[in-house]
Order: C-alpha cells, then structure tokens, then sequence
C-alpha cells in the first residue's frame, strides 16, 4: 500500500498525474492496481492528508492543483556512475557509431527536402512491402497454435529454414559454396561483427588489423571485446597486405568493395593475404556488405571461396538488398568456429525474432529477393551511370572517380587542394547530406575525397545535389544557402 | 572463371552437385552466375577436362558419375581454432545455456505427445496470431514509402512508440513510474543482461552477486563480460541480503518471483537490499521476467520504485506476457547509465527489429496485451489451482508447494529423501519433461525439489503428468515407462 501512495505522489511529483486529473474511483482500484477497494480508499485519504489530491464532493478524487513543497532527496555520496565500464563512454564511440547522424542541423528557413548521398543507405521506397507482409503473413499463420519453444540460436531451421535460403541466395548472387551447418544468423552485420569479437578476441590478445580508411561500427564491435585495433592502409588493389602487422590475429575487410573507397581487391593480394592468415595463425573477416550489387567487371569474387573456408568469417547482411531495418544477417563461418559462435549468440540474445527470420526465408525462397535484386541492380545502375557522366564532365577539375565494380556508392578522390569538409558542411545547410572520406579514418587521413552513396536517393534528387556541390566547390568562399538558393534549381 | 570453376568442383566434391545431375546450360549462365555465356562454357570445357562433367550431345552438361581422385588438401601446421575464445567452449557454459533443453532423449516406443511442465515456457496455443498480425500489418503499411533509415538504438519513437507503450504497461501492471526516456529497448531479457553486463562490468574488478538458485543464462552473460560471479542463498524472505559480499558492485535477483523457488522478497530484506547498494555503491539488476502474473498477495512489489531508480535497472521481457519468439524486453535504467547503455546497444546490433517494434507498440497501445494478460491470467490460474490441490491431496508424504504469488511456475521442497533426478528422468523417458531444482545452482545445492512449469500445459496433461510423477515416487525401483504405460491413463 505504501509503495502504490509513493508511486501516486511521484507521478504527480513529476507531473505524469497533472494537476486537475481525475483520479479512478476506489470502486475500480482492483481492476487498475490490483488492491482491494478499501486499500485504494486509504491510500486517497492519506494523499489527501498529504496535500497531493482533492475530493470533490459526489465527482471524485482529483489531483491537487498546487503541490506540497515535496521532500528534498537525501544528499548522498553515492556515485553508481563510476562502476561504468569507461569504453562506452570515449567519445570516439559515439563518433563511430553516430557514423549515419546528421553532418549539421538542417537549416531551419530551408524549405527543400533532405537529400542524403550518405553510404550504406537504400531505397526503401521501392522495397516491395506487400510482398514480405504476405509471405510472413502466410508462414505466420502455418506455425501458429504450436507450443512456443525457444528455437536454434544459429538460425532457424525445419520447415522454415533461413539458413538453406540464405546458402541458396549466397550461391548464386555470390558463389558462395557453404552447407546451411556454415550459417549462423544474426541480428544484421553488426551483431555478426560483435560477435566474432567476442568469441575471436581474447583477452588482450588480439591484435585486429582493420582497413584504413574502413568501416568505424566494425571497429566498435572489436575495440569493445579489448582488441588492439591496427590500421592497415589500402591502394587500388586493396588492402596493403604487406603492412599487416605479423602478430595480427584478426584481419577485417571488404575485399569486394572496399569501404567506402570503393576498390575491389586483386587476385594477387587476396592470395597473399590468405597466405598470411594460414603462415600467422590468424583469421580473416570478410565484410560482403553489398556484394549482390555487381555491375560488370570479374565476378565471383568473394573471398571466401571453398579453398579459404577454414580461415575466412564471411559476414552478410540483408540490410541492403532488402532493409537494414529488418536487422538481419549471417555468418559463414569456419567448422572450428561453430560451436562458440552459436553459444555466444545464444548468450547474446537466444536467436534472432522468428517472425523476421520466417519472413526473409519466405521471401528468398518465393523468389522475391532475386527480383528485387535484380530490378534494384537496374535502378543503381541507372544511378551510378548518371553520377559517372556528371563526374566526368563538370567535376574533372576537382574529383576523380573511383573505379568500382560492386555496390551502391562511388567514391571520388580529390585531384586538387579542396576544403571538403566546408564543402560538406555547406551543403549539409541546404539538407545535402554528404560524407568526406575523413571521418572513416582511424589513423590520419592519407587521402582526400567524396563518397556519392546512391541508394537513397533517385535521378532527380542525384542531379540537384551534384549540381549545388559544383557550385560550392567553384565558389567555396560564397555564403551557402543564399548563393544556392538563388542561382539553380531549387 | 576459376573462382568458379572451384566452387562447381567444390560442390561436386562434397555432393550439393549430385552426380547425374543437369548443370545450367551456359546460356543461361549470366543469369545464374553473372558470367559471359563464353566463360561459362570455357569453365564447363575445364570441368570436362578434368573429368568432374560429362557432356550429352543435344542434352546439355551432367556432373559426372564417376569423380576424378581429388587432390588431397595440403597438410599445415595450421590452427586458428586455438585463437577461439576458450569461455565460449566450457562444459559450464553449454549446460547453462542449453538449460531448456530436453532432459532425456524422447523415447522412441512411445508414441504420446510430449507434456513440458519446465518453467519459463508460455503457452503459444492461446496467443492471438491474428491480432499481432493484423496491428502489425497496418503498422507497416503506414512506414512504407519512406526512405529507410536507422533508427534509435535505445527503441522506436514518434508516431510508433514503444517505449511510451511500454511504460504504459508497466505502469499498469508493475506500477513502475517511468518515462519513456527511460527505457532501453533489447532483443529479450537475455539481450538486457548481456548489454547490462557489458556496461556494468569494468576489466575483472567486479563482483557480482546473484541468487543461488537462480537464472543460469543471466550469470552466463555476466560471467562472459569478466565478471566473478558469486553464489548468495535465498530462504523464506528471498535474497539473503546479509549474505552479499561487500565488495559486490551488482546484484542480481528476481525479487518478485524468485526462480525458481517462487518467494517474493520481503520488505525488510529489500530496504536492506537498496541501502546495502547505496553504501556500497553497487547497483541492482531487477529480472521481473513474469511480474505481470499476480495471483493474490502483496500487489505492486517492483524493487524498482520510484525511490530506487537511482541503483534498480528494472529488467522486463515479452517473453512471457507475449511470445519468447518475438525476442524483445527492455531494461529501465538509471539516468546516469543510459548514455553507456545505449551506445553499447548500438554497437550490439544498431537498434531491436523495426517490424517487431511496430508490431508490440501496436499490440499494447491498443489494448491487446492488457487483454491477454487478463486471459492468461485466468488460464494460468486455473492450472497453479489444480496444481496446488494435487500436491496438497497427493504429494503431502513427498513435496510441500512453496507459496508464491506470482508467475507460471510453482515449485515444491522435497519433505523427505527423494531421488528426484531419477524420478524426472524416468518421466522424460516417457515425454514429461519437469526440471529438479538441482541445475539452478551455481554452488553445491542446498535445496531439493521439483519446478512445475505451467505455461505450455493444459489441465487435462497436467493431471496425466501429476498421475505418472505419483506413480513413479511411489515405485521408484520399478522400469520406468514399461510400468506407467501398462497402468494408467496413458
């Protein structure tokens, strides 16, 4: 009884319960609270002693217009705070991870909607919604009126099996050979990322060498679970090989397209650094983000191809050929690997939703996904060809593309002395959202350019955007948003 | 084109391709594996050659009947498997993870359905499928078309609120005042309890104390983080506060409905329980996994009261008043903790599964969950009756049900020298599955009993598993499943 009064009189201390609020009756005080009706009456009278209600004579119980000046909280020399764990707290986590927030506020007088060029995002308006609503819907409904069982925390399997669709969907968008036993699913790259951590880290141990310019969430992940992170640079065949530091013990990297350069790894250091891993004893992480997105060039060209399937983490994800909202994705990962990696997702967090997992097997299996591959292929494609064009005609006296063969951003690097980061910011105020390369550095940044990331944004939307960056780029020490707003197509 | 060529070998090799089987004609070949018809067809000459196809004049290519003698794999002194982290490989951590797991094989004469009486199971036959599924739906329709992002990791906001909806519903249920500010949305509380351990647990400098009996998967996911776990006793009035070490900086315990013992702590005990962490500067992980289940008793027992939110994070699940399936909870933490918190759930895997976020706002905004706790309520209470009269009228000489106002267990003490283990295998033997208190203990058990689960089993198997745990005390050197099917109800 004291502890509903205390909650009563801080609800109102704190204005959940405002001032004027009827209150329920004693009568409906079991059904609401769960005491007895003459509880419920006391508790009212001893608020009303209190100041904190009123009684209205045949209407009821209200809240108290003006408060009793409330008890100041005992003072005290407790400090809880400092049992944190400090890691989570270094603002170069908050860095990382706040990689997709905003560069800058959006200007307050603009009027135009955002166009974000920002990487790793996609088009979710062209993502076919009905289609995964009634596939889920169906598979839903056949496993209903079942006694619910807490399922593999690898991934689900049986009738409904996640992981054969995703063998089958890696096989043939990536050449990806692996029996379902290989797969264990994941809340998203991320959680993969994480959990390999967890389970390849070992106490200040590893030393983790990551791409650099690369992906800071990956880096988290690792740092997190005590790793020594290493930044090993890349030129245009991909990671420097040769820099890997020799006590490495885990190497991450997206040797299809390198994030967010953009290069595809040669078959020349992919044999070597393979040859690394076997010679040291270590493990190499395979980040294939966007691998199902190929325009032209050699293809096939994961990593972990059957030769290399004792020593490569393949890591996927269907955050960009479907939603990265979903949060789902998977490893491929090593026989020796197995068994610790499934009870560290099962102390993580048991098994991914089962609804989420139910409806992406639906989806694969039915087909959708390779149609929506496909026809999103077409789209970027369409996309990337504009960007190319425009590049190469208004901006060669400042950037010079990327050559890139997979997925849905192109990176350009600066082939002159340029402020980007005013550049960027500039734009940022007239809601254009564009990322330098800077700020996907752990070490000092060694070049300099713009990633264009296409999957949010449409043809339109692309030229307008390209078209206010050269006007900032020929005029950086104009004012933004008046000089922009004036001169085009706004 | 060798890549492939390897995967096809690979895949003959170990059988995915069976023999005799029709290969895609190289036609088809840039739809299949994105690769020109004439490499597919040079890759297929190369497979010929090496005697891995054969080629049927007008037909097409057909993996070959007959394989060539493989090379062997190059022996190495290779072996990353040492680099596995070794925590995730203890017998300890299998045993405590896979606690859910079946006790016995199933028998493969009989032919009855399996009656589960573990605890923390819910009985899935009567959740309404079809109302999650119609809210969700039309959740969804109304996020489509937008340009997907990454959302909060900390849970859903804005028109979509979860966390408003869940404060709602603890308010009503467990009368914890909170804001929705307050809330960190995870994948279950087994999620909660990793991110709390993570966060909480600073390099091999914490102590945390947890209930002995207790919850295995929780001290698992601290345990992991680097913390020394140790055992405190429990008795009438719950945690043994007296008990803690003082050097502890979390304490851990299911102060509603303790598992799996099932006493509620007492008053004294949790005043003493908050100042100890007061002066100790430690804080308390409150696990109420089944608190909206209250049947009788002291209502509005949350440790996590107003007064204590400075040291209580409350953690909450849906596993119970929902679906495990859904693998969603959250976590009410202190203000100075939800910084850390949020940035290592961001790093654990971005932010909880938006289609299930949407779903559960949905479900409990608009009043389905309140409606089926009311039911389940009345379901579970029905079952805890049955049960308690039985052990009343026919275990007296074995078992006294420990009282216990709360949740979809009740446990018994044994009375007098039982082989309880060899009781429990005897009925999995014959598909009962019933856990003893024994598996719960951390350190020597101190305490004997059985754990009767309610949630995934109707009255009429109720009364067919009492009958056969009857049978099976009173005979225990008899065969076990040869006697109970020749006698009874089976």
């Amino acid at each position: 009884m004291g502890n509903l009064r205390d909650q009563l009189k801080a609800a109102i201390e704190d204005g959940r319960l405002a001032p004027g609020m009827r209150l329920p009756s004693s009568r409906d005080a079991r059904k609401l609270f769960g005491v007895a009706r003459n509880t419920m009456a006391e508790v009212y009278e001893q608020l009303l002693n209190e100041g904190y209600v009123v009684a209205r004579h045949g209407s009821g119980t209200f809240v108290a217009d003006t408060l009793p000046k409330a008890l100041q909280p005992a003072t005290s020399t407790h400090s809880p705070a400092r049992r944190l764990n400090p890691f989570w707290l270094q603002p170069e986590v908050t860095a990382a991870m706040g990689f997709w927030r905003e560069t800058a506020p959006h200007s307050p007088t603009s009027s135009t909607a955002s166009i974000d060029l920002r990487p790793a995002l996609v088009d979710a308006r062209l993502f076919p919604f009905d289609v995964l609503r009634r596939v889920s819907s169906k598979q839903l409904r056949s496993l209903e009126r079942k006694t619910a069982r807490n399922k593999s925390p690898q991934g689900n399997q049986g009738n409904f099996h996640l992981r054969r669709a995703i063998t089958n969907h890696i096989a043939v968008t990536r050449a990806v050979a692996c029996h379902a036993d290989d797969v264990v699913v994941t809340s998203g790259a991320q959680q993969a990322f994480d959990l390999l951590a967890r389970v390849l880290v070992t106490a200040h141990d590893a030393i983790v060498a990551v791409e650099d310019p690369g992906y800071p969430p990956m880096r988290v992940a690792f740092a997190a679970a005590g790793a020594k992170l290493v930044p090993v640079g890349i030129d245009a065949e991909g990671l420097i090989v040769d820099a890997i530091p020799a006590n490495a013990t885990v190497i991450c990297l997206c040797p299809s397209h390198q994030f967010p350069i953009g290069v595809s790894m040669s078959a020349r250091r992919r044999h070597a650094l393979i040859e690394f891993a076997r010679r040291n004893n270590a493990v190499i992480v395979e980040d294939d983000y966007d691998g199902e997105f190929r325009f032209g060039g050699s293809p096939l060209a994961a990593l972990r191809a059957h030769e290399a399937s004792d020593v490569v983490f393949y890591v996927g994800t269907f955050s960009k050929c479907m939603l990265p909202s979903l949060r789902l994705g998977f490893i491929i990962a090593p026989d020796w690997a197995r068994r610790a990696l499934v009870a560290a997702k099962n102390c993580l967090d048991w098994h991914c939703s089962m609804p989420i997992q139910l409806g992406v097997a639906a989806f694969i299996a039915e087909g959708h996904l390779a149609h929506h591959v496909r026809r999103m292929r077409r789209v970027y494609q369409q996309r990337r060809q504009l960007l190319m064009e425009t590049l190469d005609k208004d901006f060669s006296r400042w950037l010079d593309a990327i050559p890139s063969h997979y997925g849905i951003h192109i990176s350009a690097a600066a082939t002159t002395e340029l402020d980007l980061e005013r550049a960027t910011e500039t734009l940022a105020r007239n809601n254009i959202q564009l990322h330098t390369f800077s700020r996907y550095y752990l070490g000092p940044p060694t070049r300099h350019g713009l990633i264009f990331g296409l999957g949010a944004t449409g043809q339109s939307d692309l030229r307008r955007a390209l078209a206010a960056l050269q006007q900032t780029l020929r005029y950086p020490g104009r004012g933004p948003a008046s000089h922009l707003r004036r001169t085009d197509c706004w």
